[in-house]
């Protein structure tokens, strides 16, 4: 069998229906584990340990190891990229801290072409492609330049994104420069990534959903669109996943217009609207409310129920409408594992 | 001229068609205003200026004396009702704090028939319909109960909305019993306030974008239903406005099932949409970004434009996305107030 067709993830997106939908976590890495905190433990911070190959490509199988997914995804944080493009980031108890770039300075301290800090990302997927069996797809990811930018100019995490927004509106021309260099640095990213063995990539935009409609044209659309074009170019069979998290009303126009092969949904998309409106488009990735895996039990297995009956029979990957909260029993993920592998109970 | 109808808003929701479109904005009374500051400090905590009818009268009053908006809405905070139920709410420099309410215990320590904690505001209406000029609206409010229960069982703002999320897994009765006791106050607390003068109702639903489908059935369409049915009955006349922020896929169902007859928009709702799939069926109140009122100019003038071009042919208040950002500065409404009364220019 060649390479990519051993892959039930591949394959389903290749348009097999399989009897199962193959499936993986958002964050399936990571702090609910009891495994990841001993690894973690071995590195003296988030960055160093993001940029440590052995202990992210470690990190990168833990869940597959106890869970079976059908895809790992790269164990990094989508701040390495401002931080490679010479931004300070650090982690600290609250979140990412940043030191925020100003409207006024614009993009003139950050550089684009030396993009080296990245170089053992694409290690870690390298030595995570090799330590996978062939049938796991491995998963590179980057964050979109608009989600990517209200960290750079918010310093970190935000409740109003009044700086980020207040530059867009105020200076578009100035704001595009910004989203446009992350764009182009993004697809050297993932092409650094896709090179080294990633089969799939991932575009995280967790922040698509606070902008208004010409704002969503213009920063999350358009760049997307930027990023694909040249990933198609270079590397036509790799399937790009975008996951514009809180969408809402413009998930269609991102399904038509982003260029992405598959959308990630979150969980305040009706599963009708996903089967109707986007499978005929993209293939669909989702949307397990995080928290329905926390409580686990009967809630589990009736929203997971809902979601394979009604999306299952077009173009699908099961996963969460968000990460996996920390707070998570790893046993649910195990039932949750379990009740993937039944067959789908008839509606 | 019979009493309603001297108000330019009643008048543009009974479907008369303007020349200006009637306008208001959410927290148009706040810390924007200097005013305000001198205003608050007379009190020594946000409680006691809620519950000072002489204060939040003034309070009510202040934005539309400074800017004429044809409403006020009455001041006052939707954890009024929660502390009329029985909890303990305090409001530090964070934000509001909650004793939170354990879903071991579920409803059992609240009551529901005394809610003479909350004749202060009725007091607040009387005296601001008193004494705004018959042409202005005066608009009374309430949290809906999915917002209301969200900070009663997380205790205060939360980013995730674990253990209200996780109780409405995990125990949906337990959880219908408390989001209809909330439900049945709401309907107590705005009959209050209409007995008392207000011309039209506003449930704010801050938190509806953050459920799955079955949750936006069951939280966020069902009590608004509970609650418009039961207004309906007692106040035909008086127009409700539901403001399910964040609704975002849910925004048309809200429309038809909810019982409201105005629908508040936020920021990513497209126009489009708004106009071809919700004003055939409601009245539409939005949804200018906040943040490009605190940017003003060029910025403003672009978006109010669109946003008047779009919707000023069918029902239609002009408003916010979301409430007023506390960082705006003053002048930037008047130029909104300025922009709204001049007739709109060929798109």
């Amino acid at each position: 069998m060649p390479g990519g067709q051993s892959k039930p993830l591949l394959r389903a997106l290749g348009g097999e229906k399989p009897e199962r939908p193959p499936w993986w976590l958002m964050r399936q890495a990571g702090r609910y584990l009891p495994e990841y905190h001993a690894l973690r433990a071995q590195a003296p911070s988030f960055v160093d340990f993001c940029l440590n190959p052995l202990l992210a490509t470690e990190a990168t199988l833990q869940p597959v190891r106890r869970f079976g997914m059908d895809a790992a995804i790269v164990f990094a944080d989508i701040l390495l990229v401002p931080r490679a493009l010479g931004q300070r980031v650090t982690f600290g108890e609250d979140g990412p801290l940043l030191e925020a770039i100003e409207e006024s300075g614009g993009v003139a301290g950050l550089h684009q072409r030396d993009l080296s800090g990245l170089a053992p990302v694409y290690e870690t997927v390298r030595r995570s492609r090799t330590e996978l069996s062939p049938e796991i797809a491995l998963i590179g990811f980057a964050g979109s330049p608009w989600t990517v930018a209200t960290y750079m100019v918010e310093g970190g995490a935000s409740r109003d994104f009044l700086r980020v927004k207040a530059w867009a509106y105020r200076d578009p021309s100035g704001f595009t420069a910004l989203i446009e260099l992350i764009a182009d640095a993004t697809v050297l990213y993932l092409s650094g990534q896709i090179v080294a063995g990633a089969d799939v990539v991932q575009l995280f935009d967790s922040w698509a959903g606070i902008l208004s409609e010409s704002g969503f044209e213009r920063w999350v659309i358009a760049p997307t669109r930027r990023i694909t074009a040249a990933l198609k170019q270079a590397f036509p069979t790799v399937p790009v996943i975008g996951f514009p998290r809180g969408a809402g009303l413009f998930y269609e126009r991102y399904a038509a217009e982003s260029g992405v092969d598959v959308v990630g949904i979150d969980s305040a998309v009706p599963l009708s609207f996903a089967r109707e409106r986007l499978q005929g488009c993209v293939a669909v990735q989702g949307n397990l409310d995080p928290v329905a895996l926390l409580v686990g039990g009967a809630a589990l297995q009736q929203e997971v129920q809902q979601i394979r009956a009604a999306l299952a029979d077009g173009p699908f990957i099961f996963n969460l409408g968000h990460g996996v909260l920390p707070q998570t029993p790893p046993e649910h993920v195990a039932q949750l594992a379990k009740l993937l592998a039944e067959p789908v109970a008839p509606a």
